[in-house]
């Protein structure tokens, strides 16, 4: 096929029927070399096996029988030796084959690393095949078990099929002309998305963005517009709160005191003024935490400020009849971050941005005489302009609606009851195990914890090695948290796990629960041999 | 299939090639009924084709025998009945057959415009194939000559099929451990970019945006971070310039006049002092003009002020060996703003913004004890949170990078050529035309025109008409400009003609000419006969 065939128009679904299963070859061929959870080796293995790649990506011609999509070959046979590339092999480890990630035959250094763009192509079945297949065995990928660091979920396969057909006629989001029912669907959606935040509102809206740090930087923004310039938040806010104050040109929020990952509503009634925008979270990124939303809500009124709630991780919890009650008061704010690339399974970026009052988004208001002229806006074109701080945009809400769709958010609902309840009974593995200590039980699905051998030797620095040391063997991915459990009230250095996946069972996280008590160990005897840090 | 079945992991790509034959098979049945560029009827027919199809979707059990993913029925022929929805055939004007958009057998009115989500799924093909037809028959579809309205290209499919896999394994580009080898490959891309705006630069870097306004925005962050608070840029300049001045809290922009779409460097040379940002256009949204680069360059220097240029529209020229002449200069500036979604045929957003200074982009740095520890750093772990004002961001180099192995920048600049040629071949014609007016031979690929019969009797009014009149009719979508050519300096309105298609020649364009010149006397009659704008 010629590499410049379009994805749109008449024969575009025929090329993407030609082209895709070409790069689902090549991803399922790095995800069996892959073998784990993410590459062994670290950044330097990675980096050695692109290098490699460069120089197979400079040789090879683009003469693959792909055009049939028929997978007559066996995935990589084609243009992946298992010879490893010896300097690919020397960064790996030895843990996996260093073929999975080198996958060169005989690199040509002076094809990479030269920093240029390659001048003349491979073609497009040759380039699709080797990149997915550099790319999947190099992925730290969610939907392995062992990859539970971040909020950073495994896709539902049907989300990834919708964006084929966003991406092929690639609705612009910025005018009506450019996405006729593409917006006409975002409309519908975000109205959905209001509704769900605002259930007894009059008038509530959303919008898309591209997650909750543009979501927060909204709640801030819309708070500015209103003559609000003044953010306020937890100490266990995320940090897009405080660089979207930067950004934006306020000053830095003020910092509340929190117990527990959660803010302290007393010491928020003493600093508030009207003057203030309040961010509380629901869902802290580190232990999953929710803050007490409707007694912060009460405050605000009292105090007649602004709230925004960052429920960037829980905010889908609306979707389950048993988990929504931890979300009372979500509705009490003037605005709310969600994220549908957290639990919602969609890749990301899946942002969304609800406001109590539609009104407050007309401060996103521009005008652009090509896109929403007054006079096309008065014949009738809805202007789209107005629905964002982006101009272009992706029709992201199309892959949610069709998730939303297929799903429901009964089904929705019941993924993230089933994550919830996982990381309960992971808590409570952790809380018997006798080399572990649980920060605590978990309210959504995060499971923060520590070898308790770090108490007694090796400290945080302990707890960060074991940490790296599995990332670098290619066993686990586990997230770090600093929470301020030391004597005297010091952080101090935890593991998480943020269970995201939704298909499986505590059963499959005990393994790592002891890898984790192991590797401690190991690293403790490490350390002594030598005091270097890994 | 399971509609929660995961696009990643060792199922993944089965999953996928049994899901996405079903997205396509609806899209391409949309793309046949809709048949034309954009849907008939405007937005009112649209948005009843919503809400019949809502009505659908609430009905529909889900059981499609898509699971083999042989499109053993026929395209639509499970859930789009023949039979027109009475409210949206009203809504449609009849110049396309209602079912394309309609599609609905007895829309359930309860089911839809209800404003909330639906609680039940109907299963992942049915809500596949049913949203992606709709999608589909209802989208302005670039891929179609007679769509070209705006900078707004048809993908490749090469980039489509790579986004798969991107979505698939879900990289999220703030921590290594979520991306180990795609912040590899965006780092090697972005440099790659970096050296094509800066040949001769000793450290250039770049860094992946959501488009051209959000590295505006970088632009004139990076300048703020310096000190430098006063935006300066042309009449023609993106509204992004100055609504990324409003939301950094940075003055509104100075504006310099222009003569023929490209800033007066002598307007520019007597208001420049050392504490300003200029911001440049290569390629403005209008017209498609180049400032002269250069000499605004020489003058910035000169007064020590930055300089940021736009270029969004022009910037891949520099793929081509005889285009990019028409940038010299451009690697004089401290910023550039690159978009491969318009030159570079990527679906939205595929943005990038280029630094002369690496060092300049330390502005963007930020720490967040879960994402980059100062201890992962220094143990190896590469930071990724500073590349980007972003946190969770998709994987959008992995796309641009299999675009660029397959063709290689030959191959686009070939294609960046092709549009540039065919673009000036439709002026001559446009200018030979008894009914056109041509504002000016294109510097890039747009061609801007103005029905004749404008001048004397219609004016603004009759060529906005126009612009709708064919939009409405599903004829064609063009875009519009103002432009300050009405006698005395003021702005007249012009219609416009953006040529991203990088496989048509100008004999697709010619029927639209004609059409454009006679819907011109047809609407001046209907005004005459309604005084009333449709």
């Amino acid at each position: 096929m010629r590499a410049d065939g379009l994805a749109g128009g008449h024969g575009g679904a025929d090329r993407l029927g030609e082209l895709i299963p070409v790069a689902l070859r090549g991803m399922a061929a790095g995800v069996a070399e892959r073998g784990g959870p993410v590459p062994a080796g670290g950044p330097a293995a990675v980096a050695a096996a692109l290098v490699a790649e460069g120089g197979d990506l400079g040789q090879v011609t683009g003469d693959t029988d792909a055009e049939t999509g028929a997978g007559a070959a066996a995935p990589g046979e084609q243009h992946f030796a298992s010879a490893p590339d010896p300097t690919a092999a020397a960064a790996l480890r030895g843990t996996v084959p260093a073929a999975a990630l080198a996958g060169a035959q005989s690199p040509t250094p002076a094809a990479a690393g030269t920093g240029a763009l390659p001048r003349r192509g491979i073609g497009a079945e040759a380039a699709l095949e080797q990149l997915s297949r550099l790319l999947a065995a190099g992925s730290a990928d969610p939907a392995d078990p062992a990859c539970a660091a971040h909020l950073h979920c495994p896709p539902l396969a049907v989300s990834v099929a919708a964006d084929v057909v966003a991406g092929a006629l690639n609705p612009s989001m910025d005018s009506w002309d450019q996405a006729p029912v593409a917006s006409e669907l975002e409309r519908e959606f975000t109205a959905g998305i209001a509704r769900l935040c605002y259930p007894e509102a009059g008038n509530p809206d959303a919008v898309v963005t591209t997650g909750g740090t543009e979501s927060n930087l909204l709640g801030l923004l819309l708070a500015r517009e209103n003559g609000i310039v003044q953010p306020v938040c937890g100490a266990n806010a995320h940090h897009s709160v405080a660089r979207a104050a930067w950004l934006l040109g306020l000053p830095a929020p003020i910092v509340v005191p929190c117990e527990g990952d959660r803010l302290l509503p007393e010491a928020l009634d003493e600093i508030l003024t009207p003057g203030c925008v309040v961010v509380t979270t629901a869902g802290t990124t580190n232990t999953g935490t929710l803050d007490p939303l409707p007694e912060i809500a009460r405050i605000c009124r009292r105090h007649n400020a602004r709230l925004h709630v960052d429920a960037a991780y829980g905010g889908m919890a609306l979707c389950s009849d048993t988990l929504k009650t931890k979300l009372a008061g979500l509705d009490q704010a003037d605005s709310v971050a969600l994220d549908l690339h957290k639990f919602g399974w969609q890749p990301v970026a899946a942002g969304l941005f609800a406001a109590r009052e539609a009104a407050d988004l007309g401060a996103l208001t521009v005008r652009a005489e090509y896109l929403n002229a007054d006079d096309d806006t008065e014949a009738g074109l809805p202007d789209l302009l107005g629905r964002s701080i982006r101009t272009s945009r992706r029709p992201d809400a199309f892959r949610m609606a069709v998730t939303v769709h297929a799903l429901g958010t009964d089904g929705l609902g019941a993924l993230v009851e089933r994550c919830c309840a996982t990381a309960a009974e992971v808590a409570r593995h952790v809380e018997e195990h006798p080399g572990l200590r649980l920060w605590g039980p978990p309210e959504l699905s995060t499971v923060v914890l520590r070898p308790v051998v770090a108490d007694e030797r090796g400290g945080d620095e302990l707890v960060a090695r074991v940490r790296r040391a599995l990332l670098e063997a290619g066993t686990a991915v586990i997230g770090r948290a600093a929470l301020p459990t030391a004597p005297g009230g010091g952080n101090q250095l935890w593991l998480k796990l943020t269970l995201l996946h939704p298909h499986t069972t505590a059963a499959d996280y005990l393994p790592l629960l002891d890898r984790i008590v192991a590797t401690a160990g190991a690293e403790l005897v490490a350390g002594r041999e030598s005091p270097v840090a890994s």
